[in-house]
């Protein structure tokens, strides 16, 4: 079985710590590849950010199906690019937070989402009640330390520890939930420290997907998520510019 | 690792049809070990068949966690006793009617359920809406054909599939979610029929037991799920009569 | 008219106030009966509890049927077993969190309910969700005094008065609902001190069943609540054991 | 007991079918007295019919008060003027469209509503909504019958039947409501004839008031249900004029 | 175009000021005309309140139809009357709190609501649910100012922001709508104040009428908001006494 | 007043038909400016499609903002990039699907969408439930002319008023709305022709554009929807291949 597991950033250290999560749960028969897009934003913190990576993800979907990849994971906790990605693949598409939330519904009666940034709290928030899981999530909440200091912040590890303390007691919750692929080497330390079951989306959607693939299941083919109809396409991708800032 | 499944019923054969169903989705590393309870109705298929299997099921669930076992599948649709189980399981449980509708959610928009009886169908869309599914769920649509009929009926095959193609088409469906364990054995010919993805419980609930193991996570034990306090219990249920009538 | 009033744990003394409470409501032309199952443990306040409890609560129904019972009360705030127990009956079964969170919306705009332990609290925001009633629930409050606790403990009262005022508050409501059939008791002088409604779910349960019978009106035999079918139960009960702790 | 039952419209043959209807439900100890706004319209079937009727049901409750009264019933199916009523009141006050249809879930698992005239059902459906029991209405079906006909057509008993006939099959409904006080009359004969329970809301609501009165309970005064404050009034209602057309 | 702005209660000055508002939005092509009904309250705090004004505005309306007026606005953050008055209007009907709050959605994620009465406070959530738009209403605060008192009590302006200040923040909110159309003129010092969209409903409905009334569009009269049937009406609303006591 | 409209897709026949509809309801004041992106596919049908015109449509709006463009319309029955978008943009934007539904509500109880491909009606059904309409929504039909064909089709006039006349029918609907903004054209004549209001979303968005600038709002920039963070872009978007068939 060979899954492909694609970090929607173009952060590479970061590429490599979700492939080896991923791995770690896949089971020994399954070949698991960790890819980033050829283009795209360092991390993904915003809407514009995600819309500049979908393209760039569904481009290594396309790449995999010509690959033979049986399935893939979208792993960014906004789960971007997951319907286009069915559109292409055969097999199942899974994207991390869809994955993680639902992994905590069979653990606990109510979940805490720790994420990184404030301003992504509010999508969080949607996902969850267009996944049905409004009813099982007691809050979001973010330590407001960016996706790429989560690697170089010193103090990540322990405020994420603090704030995860913190909500799981204002909320009542009695499952973790980690907000970003990012903290998926946080897992098991957060795990040993809290007390309750500490979910990485990571972990979760690469099982997920083995499982449907064991199953015999990829993407339905019968409706929204058939190939889309071959189309003149105008243009060139070289003349978007969106002006962004430079860092 | 080691995952017990447990049929709620005390039909023996749909217990080694299931058991079978399970070991061929959990992997070679996985000791699937398939159960009836010492006590209980040949079939579920209503809530007092249900009230009569879950303390069997219990029972299974504590005599497990003597043996070591490392989660549990509850292979009824209804789910019935999932909650309590957990209370007396250190590992996860996990109920085909959750495990079948999630894995849906994955492969598709809208998924289409076939059961047997028409008495069970609100109790499916509760469990639908209970589960934060209801959006996803196009419609629960009965065969009439009784779960222990599955096996005998020469018909039950052909009827399942018909009425599959007419609630797909009617519901605007693109995955089929089988509701009853005893339809186990009719996921893959389905499949092949329909041209849509078709999913059993069984080995959805196989495979997310497995990924929740291999994740190293269990029923959290911070909150409901905690092990029920000890008290005293009053009486003998020998004692206990429903007067139902014998078959 | 005949009631029957079923106090689902087997704790003598909160029978006894149970079947009081009943009738001090009932009018003077119903008798009401209250009984206890035959076996089961001395109070509820777990999903195992409750499935060891609801086998003996259908056999009280069971029982009732042949004694021409008109209607029954269910007098736990999990209404445990009250679907099964409307397959087995003619006339009407409600119970006491069903009717006790109803009458509350006829009443005010808003609720909040004490209970007895926090592990109950989710299993009671549940119910309010299936029955439709999350919008009007402010908040579930738990005093952390167990059922049997209430009758014994001398702070019970006290405690369960200053938690209402604090959840009246913070909740914004106008309506306190009372989350255990063993706080029947308090709840004219919880009253008299909150100067809001304070409901007790068995009073409420009893005078909607005493008013459904009134109505002439049972259980629907036309669907779900049919009378279950006849089928072959294997096995003996004696059998079954959870392992579970003595007290 | 003293229970005021108010039909909002002014068609006073209507008014003494539904005291006589709440009479026989309301027991030997309770005063029942029906009656009509000093001034409204014949029937009620838009949301200008509402306005005009309310400000004279409010008027009844205000006349109750100083009579004494202990509960209001408001026995028109869009339940008007009941938020207004409870701020007037000291006793209970219930409309039959939420006592009807709570009623109904305790008998069965989805109800449907034969009603009037079709453009009442869109403002029936949002009611379902409002009280949290859409989950439970199977649907909302319309005579086309207005309310003053009820009474004279000679095919409206047989209309209805058929209507009620189609709506349970449709809506795989167990359970049957009337959307009309005006329907009163046919519950116990549709019930004959359909074999399934037929809630009437003029006694639904009815034995709800003398419940809750006999537990004691009336509407909260302590949030948005107080006695209204205390304001300058304008103008003469003499001289409000909504050019309607005369029949 | 025409369009009239009626503001439900008979407070004069506030009549002026939300006509100003009004036609401040509404385009130099458009005629705005500012009316109180000819009979009701000095302000709208209760459900008795509304029930009194409702009438005077539909005759406000039955007249502007006859004048030839092209749309409605209902400028009273409870939407009174807003479904009967479409039952008698061609154009456009919109209420402030429909249009100040889905104004809101198109400008931020969340919006915290601003009120005068607390008890007013349950209404406007459940118009938040009735509207559809609860998963964007952070919540709803009152400054416990009456409506009357908002042009005469010297700290109003202040108060309106110290706790618009409070709710933002506690409500994680980055839009606030004004909940009374006497904040009308408190928008724009706000807006600077907090540096968050401040939007007035009555501005909101303006434009929201001023832009159907362009696209060609009014009230369908194909359904429940068709002109009300002609029928009877009895008695005199002379003689219609809700007691109530005097300022 | 300067408003930008822009056709996510690359059709300029379209792109023009959308500026003439946006220019004759935005008045006189109003310069409406309609655009495409510079790249793109020729029409949006699928998620995919979506994914390719979202970066385009960001370009435009980055552009409109160095040009003092007061507020957006974004053009397509998906509403895509408008999350992102606002993000970019001082003032409002306003996706068509949005403020052509919400249009629908004020007109009427309940609305029918009709728009192009059955494939997009799953992803138009979780638009209105993500925007809090799905009671308002009747049901969302499929004429199966795709974009492009409905500048091109004889026959696609007549079909959408075929369907729309079924979809009213079956849905209980009383108000139509155009699912795709090439529909634009249609509006009057399916207006005259079905006797309801019909919604197009261009007008309707382009309107709620206008009478949002006149009021002086804009983009929140408080929370979700502050101008993204400067971090790093990596790559070049000329590499991104999704291996898409050619038509």
């Amino acid at each position: 079985m060979h899954i492909r597991v694609i970090n929607p950033n173009t952060t590479a250290s970061m590429t490599t710590a979700i492939g080896a999560c991923a791995s770690a749960v896949a089971g020994p028969d399954v070949v698991v590849e960790a890819v980033s897009p050829v283009f795209g934003p360092e991390s993904i913190e915003s809407h514009v950010d995600e819309a500049l990576a979908v393209p760039g993800v569904l481009a290594r979907v396309a790449e995999g199906e010509e690959a033979g990849v049986d399935g893939y994971v979208v792993a960014c906790f906004g789960d971007p690019g997951v319907h286009a990605a069915r559109e292409l693949a055969r097999g199942p598409v899974v994207g991390i937070a869809e994955a993680g939330m639902r992994a905590a519904t069979y653990l606990g009666r109510r979940f805490s989402v720790v994420t990184t940034l404030q301003r992504t709290v509010p999508g969080i928030e949607a996902l969850t009640r267009s996944y049905g899981l409004a009813d099982h999530c007691g809050g979001v909440h973010a330590t407001e330390i960016g996706v790429v200091d989560l690697e170089h912040d010193p103090h990540a590890r322990e405020r994420t520890l603090e704030l995860a303390r913190v909500a799981l007691t204002a909320d009542g919750s009695d499952v973790l939930v980690l907000g970003c692929a990012g903290m998926t080497d946080f897992a098991a330390w957060l795990g040993d420290e809290l007390g309750v079951p500490v979910v990485d989306g990571v972990a979760a959607a690469t099982t997920t997907v083995v499982g449907l693939v064991a199953m015999g299941l990829g993407t339905s083919k019968a409706g929204e998520f058939a190939a889309p109809r071959a189309k003149r396409v105008s243009g060139s991708w070289a003349d978007v510019d969106l002006r962004l800032p430079a860092p």
